[in-house]
């Protein structure tokens, strides 16, 4: 009988315990957020089916959105050829994924050899992280 | 006058001089590869147009297609908040990014506790990687 966390013995997870996790918005492609996650990360995200990523500068788990709740519900999750990598299709709600207020973090570009912000916030990040 | 390299003093290279670099197709939105560049790899890539890596396996600069000629040009590059990971929109030349022959490394699915093969392989390596 297969145990059930052979599939977390497959990842490869680098020195420091993790790999990197993508993710995806279901509905619209964009790429949402590059974080990181750890086996336990990764374990609870499927268990419970919500994603949690391993906080570096805080050094804990980090169930995402869980100040904000702008959680992400996980509909798929994919690892890549090297297995070094995951990919989570999510459902992100509050349409928000990033802590400034916008749909995705990766909302600078690249133009004529500056960074410069492409999309816009959705909501006040103020209105999002009230104390 | 601006410094032409501002931009890439910008990102925040890890300590190895390295961030992740996730190629996301233009036309299909599927992710197709989650690589590595340093700040040389970063700079070939905006200026030749097309997708450049560092391979933390060979150590060297990797231009992607160089030897099966799916080489992936670049239609915009994003960075994200943290500035620690980059997002290349793409053509994917051949529409197979992996070596497996298959248009995405993300073709693993978990599926009931086991990893999945869930994308068909579209031309057999055999044929790609001549010898």
């Amino acid at each position: 009988m297969a145990n059930v966390t052979d599939w977390l013995d497959k990842v490869k997870w680098a020195e420091n315990g993790l790999v990197p996790a993508i993710a995806q918005d279901a509905a619209s492609g964009r790429v949402l957020t590059l974080a990181w996650v750890n086996r336990e990360a990764l374990a609870r995200t499927v268990e419970t089916g919500e994603a949690h990523y391993w906080s570096r500068s805080r050094s804990k788990i980090w169930h995402k959105g869980e100040e904000s709740g702008h959680v992400q519900k996980v509909k798929s999750v994919r690892i890549d050829c090297d297995e070094d990598a995951v990919l989570l299709e999510v459902e992100q709600r509050g349409g928000i994924a990033c802590h400034t207020g916008r749909e995705s973090c990766f909302f600078q570009r690249l133009e004529d050899g500056r960074w410069v912000s492409a999309d816009p916030v959705l909501k006040d990040p103020r209105e999002i992280y009230r104390s």
